[in-house]
């Protein structure tokens, strides 16, 4: 077992739960490298290689149990429990991660809700009532998991400011500046940089 | 130059060119592939193999231009042009992707929106009417570049098969199904793949 992986690898794990889903609907219980690979369109050495950072799993010539490669990787990354979300901006951005995490998320529960303009303090988004800046900031010090940001890039910078000491483990950030706080793992969602890299692809067919 | 570009150097050349438009605004005229890495947590060699595919831009001992490289980026992203757009599904997520393009996208330009529900059709998002399926699908045969999916994956995979024929060049799906088109580019937005990635760090602190 390596100790090592890379971020590229821990950005691939989500899209092989996805592809083991997929199999798993199929009754399809058992699949090599390379017929994964196929499905996937990437190598089978590829996966090979990613799935060794955890000790395998596949054996020769039986390949990997799909249900149970599954299971695995749900618990290395986590997803074998519930985190607690707190949300930072309720606008359009806003409600509608909150409408996809309710709608698609199990493991994921909204327990708090903040936005800064006047119009939407008080008002219920799907059963969670939004705060204000300083009761948010009292409220986020404890039960927040995941702080979730879909504000506006300077309201983003001044609660990064309030997050160290709280129990707060990670953010997940939409706003358009990346930034980092100290022991705090932060995902950097760009939409425009897929949007851009599809016009890379639209301008050098293949 | 070198000729084949992965997928991964096509994924991390818009986030060069968010680091170019921050230095440009710090008005830093040039940087050094080992500087420029420290600022993006990269190594100096990653920038420079990345930077070559294209023809390596940097000078020996001066670094690279930053107006200029990030000039270059664009022409060759192809972002020095303009993108028309329709989208299908003008749900919650269809609304905040719509808001996001026109409040920070000058280069795509929104032409038609789609939704198959009653009570939207008609309606005016964003100065834009909705139009049912019937007449998207007439309206979507020329003059849209680029096709925004925020539906649900049925709806998506009706309009899949509505694309070839068109003059469509590339899709951003925000449904929860990777789909290709033969000769479309299709880049899958996938939410969760982040939110996910962000509990493995959670898990794994360093």
């Amino acid at each position: 077992m390596n100790n090592y992986v890379s971020d590229a690898v821990i950005r691939r794990l989500p899209r092989y739960r996805r592809y083991l889903k997929k199999l798993q609907d199929q009754d399809i219980q058992r699949i090599s490298s390379k017929e994964l690979g196929e499905i996937m369109d990437v190598t089978a050495s590829q996966i090979r290689q990613d799935l060794n950072h955890f000790g395998g799993f596949g054996q020769q010539g039986y390949g990997y149990g799909v249900a149970e490669l599954d299971q695995k990787l749900e618990g290395i990354m986590g997803l074998d429990r519930t985190y607690t979300m707190g949300f930072v901006g309720c606008g359009k951005m806003g409600q509608s991660v909150i409408h996809f995490i309710n709608g698609n998320e199990p493991n994921f529960k909204i327990v708090a809700l903040c936005d800064n303009r006047p119009e939407m303090i008080g008002r219920e988004i799907e059963g969670i009532v939004v705060q204000d800046k300083e009761s948010f900031r009292q409220r986020m010090r404890t039960g927040i998991d995941i702080l979730v940001i879909t504000a506006p890039a300077r309201i983003a910078e001044e609660v990064a400011g309030d997050i160290s000491g709280t129990e707060i483990k990670g953010v997940w950030n939409f706003g358009h500046t990346d930034f980092n706080v100290k022991g705090v793992k932060v995902i950097n969602v760009h939409l425009s940089d897929s949007l851009h890299s599809l016009c890379y692809y639209i301008n050098h067919p293949d």
